[in-house]
């Protein structure tokens, strides 16, 4: 079997890697039909994490399900199944209040930008399709182990209800379902922070209302002018740099909600910053899972169709081209196909 | 008049000041029935806040109304009121989304310790109980202007819930007087993290129904140990240092909810700490006003006893003494007559 490796900066490659199989009798093994490259993954490609060794990538995926464990009970052969980039047990308390992504038992998927992928937990982590989907609705269903999954915790987070104004701050692929999330709440007003024609345009089709592009101080001073001076009730941080958190909190309402799903790079807020802003802070990594059987229904039924992320796709052995092509912001995100 | 003026560190003398008159229309001038000490008062006391010049002290009140300006419509002489330590205009955006201590015109109340005081924008800062009180219900009325007020807050940000497990971090009137809040919105289970005697008693008298009485991270695996290893659902941080706040988010569960009322005094937070905490952060400088019809019902009706919380009561010509009590910790709180 084939898949990506990260060497170090910049250097994936497509190599042979042995065959998964099952180690723990709750493991599941699937045969990928589509993965892709997160945004998470620039951060080592880029080196700004440091990679020790050669590093198995990829942690979104769907697929049919090839072999179970002994002790795996909802799951079997042949269901084409979703899980989150995090296994989870989904029955400890943390999993039981709804945070699956701090399950006590939790195991971050990390090998499936390849043919074949090992999954622990596999009752608590994977949910089935009514059955087969149809070839069009594979990348809308890719996206809800992560990206999607993301961006409707971002929304959730910040606490978007019918009739509200929400800000997003970040265009990535996850910055732009966070307004597809938005909209598909009953947001009334999105304001998508953005720079580039192309991600405004898909931020359109996905709700936005209006476009700011301006970024920081400036940026808050738009917000601010398109809410009568007030500010935005929900603001979804979907970037996680110390400029993109400052630029959210700014420019949410007293007593407005700010959500953060980009995991943080450098970010720390001072203690007189977030107590005058006088706003609810909440994130983190997205707990997919619980938001799977509502998103799956959602996208077979045609609803939504966050799977319009992908403005790349490319077979699996052209994974380095789908770095290069996001590094280079060329892509919004990869699909890649085994 | 006579009224309390703080020169430098633990340098507070009871001097002449200037009578407060009618500057504003929106003005009202009140007697002060009773004023006191604020915890927060002590960081310039103790010269952690340094003072640039001879400054008047106070923002905790209540009182009868001595006159009016020619705008103020709801308040009249004679009238026995209540007011929150930040005048509010409580109808600008900001106030009518509850966060009157964020309001646009917000003016801090700041020579409140003398026998007279000026309350800018009456009108919206100002609440007059039914009648005049009984002489035993003032100590109550007077923490509703800021002290019962926080605690109220931190326990109303931090979601506490009927049948809900509560840690309160700070053992100071706020931390107790948030124990109070917990209790009467239906917490289950208060845990208190206090080290002294006097204030366990009076949090269990409150509502505490454990004492924790280690600290930091010894305090976070004693929480832990209490709550079946998952941690509090609601944690009120009522300190404001660092130490308090990292054991407050360490204290919560997944998904649970923090919240921090005390000014925050070299808080720093990492963005991987909030990130993978997985709570909710809320609180800020605490809108008493939004609370305060609420409050005043229930101290009118003696459904709640917030006064026990002054342990101290001196002539307000003593006020270096109630500074100085609350300062060696001989007092939790100092109540002052004129």
């Amino acid at each position: 079997m084939r898949g990506a490796i990260l060497y170090g900066p910049r250097d994936v490659r497509f190599e042979e890697r042995d065959v998964p199989r099952i180690i723990k009798p709750t493991d599941a093994i699937i045969k990928i039909s589509a993965t892709c490259v997160c945004g998470s993954d620039l951060w080592p490609y880029r080196g700004i994490n440091p990679v020790a060794r050669p590093t198995p990538m990829g942690h979104e995926y769907c697929g049919i399900v090839e072999k179970v464990g002994n002790a795996v009970t909802s799951i079997s052969p042949g269901q084409f199944v979703i899980g989150s980039f995090f296994a989870s047990d989904n029955t400890c308390p943390n999993c039981q209040v709804g945070y699956q992504s701090s399950c006590q038992h939790a195991e971050l998927i990390g090998t499936a930008q390849a043919s074949m992928l090992r999954v622990p937990l596999a009752d608590g982590t994977l949910v089935a399709t009514p059955a087969a989907p149809s070839e069009d609705l594979i990348p809308s269903l890719l996206t809800l182990s992560d990206v999607m999954g993301t961006g409707w915790f971002a929304s959730d987070a910040a606490n978007v209800r019918p009739g509200k104004t929400v800000a997003v701050v970040g265009d990535g692929a996850v910055g732009l379902l966070g307004m597809l999330s938005a909209k598909q709440m009953g947001a009334e007003r999105i304001i998508a922070m953005s720079r580039h024609k192309s991600r405004q345009k898909l931020a359109r089709e996905f709700g936005a209302t209006d476009i700011v592009t301006e970024r920081g101080d400036e940026g808050i001073t738009r917000i601010k002018e398109l809410t009568d001076g007030i500010g935005a009730d929900s603001v979804l941080e979907c970037v996680g740099t110390q400029e993109s958190m400052m630029q959210a909190i700014g420019s949410a309402r007293k007593g407005g909600y700010v959500s953060y799903v980009g995991v943080p790079h450098g970010v720390e807020l001072k203690g007189e910053q977030f107590f005058y802003a006088h706003v609810h802070l909440h994130g983190g990594p997205a707990p997919v899972r619980r938001f799977l059987p509502e998103l799956i229904k959602l996208v077979w039924n045609r609803k939504i169709n966050p799977g319009k992320v992908f403005d790349l796709i490319l077979p699996l052995d052209q994974v380095a081209e789908g770095y290069r092509a996001m590094d280079e912001r060329r892509a919004i995100k990869a699909l890649l196909r085994p």
